[in-house]
């Protein structure tokens, strides 16, 4: 840890509020991250609004006071939530964090999408596309200040493409295949015995009873992927629609830009983000649906946290300029702040 | 209500348990339907299984009171409950019962897609299809006592073409119209006007802060039905879906049926029961695609509840003779049951 020192700098926090826990990340005007902390869940749909605003609070003090920093040193706060693009929930975020802030502090609430877009774009213009439990694509044009969403609706009424899509589908095929509808045995044997379940009777018991049946549901995604990379034809026919589900949500994304920016926008960048994009083989499979519906984009995945989008959204906000080495020294520092969580 | 007396024959109690109430109906060894009474749900995946029982056993004791009669009476109590059919259900069920009954009486206890197929063919060799919240087939040969189910597996893990399953591709053809993926404008604006939502986003809200979200959305099948019915696009796309996936449990149902049986089958009846089928148009399009698949059943929609075919099965399981006239009398008695119930 530093020592407490007067920062020649303002300290800009970023955070990023995931559905099973919260990182917060506190750097310099000059891209050096001096701290990074992990705290509980800040989605307000699965724990009480009070416990998540105490969360976030309590992470800020924390990581600042680890950074080596006091509160007055504070120049912006930038948070990227679930929800965080719904005006009540930015009024409310913002209500609450103003009287523990220096009065001079800028407080920005955003949609997670839109910090993990920044973290992929440095802030430029993009679309990002977010596939975890849930799905969603969100694109960007600074100069317009225009965003748009694609997706995003939860597994009741959207996530196509999204872990629990895969997994869903992967547990009806097992129960049309358990009713002789469907050809699916080895598939259907190996989620089975993936699960520990004997009787496909038990998959009832299993899911309806558990506390959190999206996550379990949205875990077997992985598997699917798996079988689907070593041929399975069922795995495979899951995967391939989950792919078609995903571009279609991106190839929408640069649609309502370009009729936003009323002209062609094809050399705008894609960032994939989510768990599903940490399996090179899906990655591929995708990059084969998505390549021929939006050509000229530059695809990449995004290979560090959306806690440094937040981190950046806050520089940029605060009028930083976010030259090359600004960039490089965020990548160097976070290197090293993760290094230090690790060991 | 009766006077209490000593009845010549015994008194057989027929039980439909369901989601949303219990129906007890309490009839003679002559087919006269004495008294019929309802409860709360004895759905034991939404409700305490101690309520349940607590909830059964008093609409015992009432309804058979009610009948004129004593518990001395009873010679046989039938259920038919959801997960009926699961052998630690089943035991579990009659062990708590047995206690309160005379030792002579027989217990029964089966899933309640039995019992409604049971209404439906007077407990000889048929298939039901039940299209409610949920979707399931279940066909059932006397001669070699031999069941199947077709579906049946819950919101998470089946129920294709059901109410549930109508409303919610309803509701991810709303959102995919306001992402801009898919055009269904009328049908669109007419979803959200039903729900008397103006912006899409409130979607979200409702759906996710509501305790029955199933049954919320299960209830948008209705909407979806009448638009079909007027024309829209979109809502016959997915009423055919709906009926066509429907049509694939009965048939699917026939074919292990035919399995088990060695032979052709090809006569038996289907019998379409819960909330779709009470539409007429929703029928018409079933009947469309299943008339080419089915060939040679006699299709008739159920027109009495599924209590009664809790009370057929205690019959038969008490060696009672289910003659025509039987039959008559129980349809007779139900009738004016009903109208002494409404009045």
């Amino acid at each position: 840890m530093r020592s407490n020192k007067a920062f020649t700098t303002r300290l800009h926090v970023g955070i990023d509020g995931g559905g099973s826990k919260t990182a917060c990340l506190v750097g310099d005007e000059e891209g050096n991250v001096l701290a990074c902390e992990e705290g509980e869940s800040s989605n307000v749909k699965s724990r009480p609004r009070e416990q998540v605003e105490e969360t976030l609070l309590s992470l800020i003090r924390g990581t600042v006071a680890r950074a080596g920093g006091a509160i007055e040193d504070i120049g912006s706060v930038t948070l990227g939530l679930a929800g965080g693009h719904r005006p009540a929930d930015k009024q409310r975020m913002t209500d609450f964090l103003k009287p523990y802030l220096p009065p001079s502090a800028s407080i920005q609430v955003h949609n997670d999408a839109e910090t993990a877009l920044a973290a992929g774009t440095w802030g430029q213009a993009g679309i990002v596309l977010i596939a975890g439990t849930g799905s969603i694509a969100h694109g960007y044009l600074p100069e317009r200040d225009c965003g748009v969403r694609v997706g995003g609706w939860g597994y009741l009424l959207g996530d196509e493409g999204s872990g629990y899509d895969i997994g869903r589908q992967a547990l009806m095929a097992v129960t049309r295949h358990a009713d002789g509808i469907d050809e699916a045995a080895m598939f259907s044997e190996a989620v089975l015995r993936h699960l520990s379940i004997r009787d496909p009777q038990q998959l009832v018991d299993r899911f309806y009873e558990s506390g959190n049946a999206r996550k379990s549901i949205a875990q077997l995604a992985r598997l699917v992927i798996d079988m689907a990379a070593q041929g399975d034809e069922t795995a495979a026919r899951i995967v391939q629609q989950a792919a078609q589900d995903l571009s279609r949500l991106a190839v929408t994304a640069r649609r309502k830009m370009e009729e936003a920016a009323g002209g062609d926008l094809k050399e705008i960048p894609l960032v994939l983000a989510g768990g599903l994009f940490g399996s090179e083989f899906f990655t591929e499979q995708f990059m084969g649906t998505i390549r021929s519906r939006m050509s000229g984009s530059a695809v990449h995945t995004l290979r560090h946290p959306p806690v440094i989008g937040a981190y950046v959204l806050g520089l940029i906000q605060s009028d930083v300029q976010l030259a090359e080495s600004t960039i490089h020294s965020i990548l160097r520092t976070w290197g090293d702040t993760e290094r230090k969580i690790e060991s």
